[in-house]
């Protein structure tokens, strides 16, 4: 490999010759080796590149930076955001807890390339473009990479986790209405009870995600709050007036999402209230998550000897050995996500927690968490959804035999024949493994004709709209 | 200890002869000797009471009670809510986990103290009011326990968890416009940084503080959602029409508070994500508490070799041995509590997860846990904001004389001397162990009267508003 | 209520007349109201009383405290250890991080209680021993606090959390053994498998439990230490010498556990990284104990539309309308208490993260959160096995049902006839709702007496010892 | 891209044709489109590599498998260990969670990759090797998988993780031994307490480590029984006699590291406690991280408005207005990776917690939680250790300035006034801005020489050895 000279306050740096990133980058890769190369989020970059090319444009409107500049920061910046420099950011989330290293990668990556693209070539000569007093201009890292954080996560949410939530929110809602007839056995403590329907079974995981989805959306608003022209510590030193409100507004504007600068900018900067925030909703919902793929799972369960009320579709071979077995393969993974999720929770707040003075120091591992968990949130509902909530059917056969079987349809005969008589017939029923028929018909309590009459399980389904 | 025999399906249980509990409670006790007595929250007990008599108005209303009845359960309640029934309910959070034996503590002890109200003997005959055909009338365990338990949580959280929190909220705004002239320096990465006033750092604790309100309040939609009428499986079975929407009515009534009747009864049993969505904002509140109380304590450290920028109130004789020392022992109470909500939160979030089919079978632990979580953060507000926010000053000695040893005022030389000369200075101050008014005047770069023109603390914090 | 006055050094205080509790102990509780009161575990005023009856031996042998003074305060300190002043110590765990409070209502309790002992009246005339100069001789809350939570933690491991998982580990081996030839279906994925016996299925949960027992018996060795003879920061300012060997071996002496005194009192004042590692252990436990109990609960289900392979006791009655229908309560109780834990974990990690120099002031909340979780899975792990293990019997029409029906007995005619003749029984099996007798006599594939001879379960279970 | 056709038993897939992987790796890429491509660790790729050997030597020694066959596999899994077969380990860790894809795709680059090296063009004619039936021979994806999580997670601790704590607990020690006579003052409740030496603060630290290293290694015990041998549902179907322990020599062979069969397969299937409990013991050692590395930033905070008692090396150039600013980076990387290692252990125990019956599912998730957080803090304690610990050097000047102002030095003079004038003494000095001799002085309680003789803080250090 080849190398070319860059220079910093510290003085030389070998930097890789072919790379347009400079001595701040290079700095922390050979500081930070911890875990895998390049694991800083690659949503992180791209908010950076919508954040300069907004401050730039801001910049020039506040009489701070002549637009020639302007125009050649924002066109890296859209460089950036259409993935032409994935391989200029080789940076660690376990580097400076500010992300100070990644926003000087950033500015660097910008100044050198802007410098190419005018023409000149690498490393040859002073870039017009200077990384801190032009890319950086009214910024700190302190008010950057927060303001990062929120544009990445509020993305990822409306674009991946949202979306996601909804697809498989209407395949089970399309699924409630289309089973809505289809009498079941109820089960709680794990053990029969009452009937209900299995599009009232699966109502019930509708409206957990209609709640997790409102809880989610509940906490955008704070999301939508930006650090930007907080600068340093919070007071917005070095920054034009007027400069917060309208780079917020340039952010908005070039991502489409309703951005706004942050009434208070020490909190911004100090704390991440915002992050702790948003991602319990998505905590929240990867408990609804367990929930729902641990019910489908083992109502799906079988095919001979486990619930078997549902069939899921069968999407890869089964066991060599084992033919015929069919796993819930898309159940495990949403699971295994919803684990990850209430993990990444407690590393969240526990970095949410830590903030000293001026500054939150763990916003990295803030926004790594946050991103993979929404990431993998929207990812996995798609799967689920695809591969096998829209192929969930009732295995009616199932479902007979354990709605007939069931014991508990003697609460029906309480008004009839009464509470104790209809005690009489359960127990009869379960210790000489009879029928609640046979064992109603044994005991003389009511004719077949009654029985057929008063124990119908669709009329035991309906006390409620 | 003297008994009487008490009976229930299963055969006769010896109770504690001047108890109003009953065989089932009692069955209970034996059954489950899992940590301290008594350990279901008294919350719960009273919310049960609301519960017990909004189902029997209901009920009277729905004309399958007769209003005799209704007056003598309520009658009963009130004394309950009242306090005077403290000693009736002695089971444990350990139980079965849809709560179902401290549905039957209530419904027996209502039964039996009705009993004995009505001028009758405890354990003397039939009781007039039945604790399941009439006290539990309408109702199954699986729908009561969870609206006690939003009927508590909400309580708490309108009673003393916002109360509290509003009440340290408010002192912290005042001290923050109290210090806004203040001027002392700011820390980033717990080092030197620009300077900012002490009443804009404490902005940033309010800014927090009303955030996390605003996202609690956020989440009281979902829990103002009652299960009741749910019953068994969430079918309502064995309701009559209407007793859903009636019955949250009375609750509301009877609370004060906005209760509405579930949407969906199915969700309402099977999971309880309104209490992980709820907690999960108890969460984001401690994360913030953390924040502050470590700030503020270590603003106040000291008294001679800290930073001790603030004084806090001394409110205990410090060590026998080292006289002087004042700790800040509110800060570490909010800070203990605040890692036991955050632990509190995975217990809930595990437990909120595991529902099978049509229940969740860890409601108690839910229940205890929020209940302890909404209790803690709102009494060590008041006691924090008692016993040290209201008490807080500034230690103008140790602000100033930070202020002016620090460096970072060189960056108000920038635009006058040039970024590189304002370098040298700090460079030099810092080896030489000079003020910056020294190495300046050492370097010969400006006069004494431009020094005290140009280096203004008090210019470099109000870029912002 | 009546009151006398007590001082301090900051002047005099109301104390209630009949309590022995001093000025320090009062202060306390008026200005820490938080959650309900005399949450501090008894089980740590315990371990004061065998520390402070230590420090007093060790003070007399070293000759710093007359026999006569020792005597007395032994005295005291074995009526606390006997349970007679129980009401004497109202603190909460939300008090001073360091449990200062805590120390000093011991101290206080223990010289008023010796001057009534000697014959004087409560609050008259000054007490021959005094709180601080003898009481707390040679100590320091800094480390007589940090002695308590080992010495509680140590002991309640070793009185109820190991007994208790023993006797539950003892009931579950005995199972294995008893049900060693109960051949039955296995499930992978939820899913029919190939088969094994309900032994090999128990052996499984011992083998947990044993490696859950060496785990936690691994963290005992660092419980072991104790910081009593660090004093106020960890050097021993104030100790005379040999004071902290000899201190720990008569706290060896008095609670008969193998404790020794820290060889790095620094770690033992500012870390409590012992808790954390042996509530590691707990947790471990706490997540063996959700599979095992989740797995019996799903076992046991039924009676007629689940699992139901294995029978569980019957300890309450049932639902007032569902007759037949017996809950797993204890398994409830027990997984419960499993969420407990684990959210127990994380404040104690939280909490043992945050220390500061040479103090970590989170001491009564991990001293809680430990002594809790200890508790709770003894307990639970106790009512689980007499409530619950000891009764587990075999169903063994479910299982013979189950096992017979499996198609995943195919894979023994694999050696015989082939995997793909095999796959196409089981697929014409599972098409045809037909047993595998069945298709594979209707594939022609083999016999009748050939089926019988190579399908059996029994012999698919014992590749391994 | 040009595609070949594979097949399973479900049917045709179009693989990348120059790919080794087939059928079932294929699908689980097209059905499991969840977060980044290959998130798989690499580690359990490697883990599979080492197993696939063993069990080729295994069933060659057992005569179920050809030496030309085992040769062949053997031959693959070296390149695969060497890293020649990084490209075609497509998976991600959300697909099944028994890991069985994975294991698939091991199985088929295998078969693929030996039929080209044995001169065949990939995807034409039959290969030698089967997928299935000679790589996968006597073998389940149940066992194998968590066989490799053993292997990785062991190799990781033992390569990375060890060395890593070790190396960073040896700076230390040598630290605390080089600055055994720099007496400072001590903090309690982050004020000002009586004096200890640097050196000691530092043993502190090592003392942590050193227990945490203890904790390790005691958790690696259970880390080395394998579950290879059991297959599907651990009765080792379909295993030749005596596999299971010969498989475990030759993987402890190959690996170097001490593994063996575990004792009970069932376990070793069914639940991960292994990994639990191992991870807790990562996570107690960063919860000491946290704390040391915390220490270490406050202690080195200033450079002169903070603490200011050590210096830490200066690695990056500071801010680009702020001149003399060095952050304490190092720190901030240690403790975000701490907090991330204490949220991977509520997804592992959370994961770990939901194991069925025969199977844990969770399995992808726990190991990829494990191996991120063994990486991550062996990587960070190197990189803290070169880049932090081996620097850091006393701040003299700042040492000595807060231990003259202190207090608590007064502490000494106890013994010579009583502790009363000590008090008046200190109480003055506070109150009156005063060093302790001007007050002492002032009060005429002392000479200047008696001063000098009793107040040392050198020796208030020693009692202790």
């Amino acid at each position: 490999m080849s190398f070319r000279t860059e220079h910093d306050t510290m003085g030389e740096v070998q930097v890789p010759a072919d790379k347009y990133w400079g001595a701040q980058t290079e700095r922390s890769r050979n500081n930070f080796k911890i875990g895998p190369e390049a694991s800083m989020p690659k949503e992180i970059i791209a908010a950076f590149a919508y954040l300069k090319k907004a401050a730039a444009y801001t910049n020039t409107d506040c009489g701070v930076l002549p637009a020639e500049k302007r125009d050649q920061i924002a066109a890296v910046c859209d460089e950036i955001l259409a993935g032409k420099l994935a391989g200029e950011f080789p940076l660690v989330i376990w580097q400076t807890g500010s992300g100070t290293q990644s926003n000087m990668n950033v500015n660097e990556v910008v100044a050198n390339r802007a410098h190419v693209i005018a023409g000149n070539k690498l490393g040859e000569g002073k870039t017009f473009i200077h990384p801190n007093d032009d890319v950086n201009k009214s910024q700190s890292s302190n008010d950057t990479y927060p303001t990062a954080m929120h544009i990445a996560a509020y993305k990822m949410v409306i674009d991946v986790t949202i979306p996601g939530i909804e697809k498989l929110r209407d395949t089970l809602k399309a699924k409630s209405e289309a089973f809505k007839s289809v009498v079941k056995i109820g089960r709680t403590h794990l053990m029969d009870a009452t009937p209900l329907t299995l599009g009232q079974e699966f109502s019930g995981y509708v409206s957990q995600l209609d709640h997790g989805l409102r809880a989610l959306r509940n906490t955008l608003d704070h999301l939508s709050e930006l650090a930007l022209g907080g600068t340093a510590v919070g007071t917005g030193i070095n920054t034009p007036k007027g400069y917060d409100v309208k780079v917020a507004e340039y952010i908005a504007k070039f991502t489409n999402l309703p951005f706004r600068t942050a009434e208070n900018k020490f909190e911004a900067l100090a704390a991440h209230d915002a992050i702790v925030e948003s991602h319990g909703a998505l905590k929240q919902i990867a408990v609804s998550l367990m929930k729902i793929a641990n019910d489908i799972r083992m109502l799906a369960s079988g095919p001979r000897s486990g619930i078997g009320e549902i069939h899921i579709p069968d999407n890869e071979p089964g066991s060599s050995i084992m033919p015929g077995k069919v796993n819930p393969t898309q159940n495990e993974a949403v699971t295994m996500v919803a684990a990850q999720v209430m993990g990444n929770d407690v590393a969240i707040s526990i970095a949410g927690s830590n903030g000293h003075y001026e500054l939150n120091v763990f916003k990295p591992v803030m926004a790594a968490n946050f991103l993979q968990s929404a990431r993998l949130i929207g990812d996995a509902c798609v799967s689920f959804n695809d591969h096998c909530a829209v192929g969930i059917e009732p295995n009616y056969a199932g479902i007979k035999k354990h709605l007939e079987n069931s014991l508990m349809l003697v609460t029906a005969l309480n008004p009839h024949i009464g509470y104790e008589n209809a005690a009489k017939i359960a127990k009869k029923a379960l210790k000489e493994n009879l029928s609640l028929r046979e064992a109603a018909l044994g005991l003389g309590l009511l004719t077949n004709e009654q029985f057929d009459q008063w124990v119908r399980p669709e009329d035991m389904i309906g006390s409620l709209k």
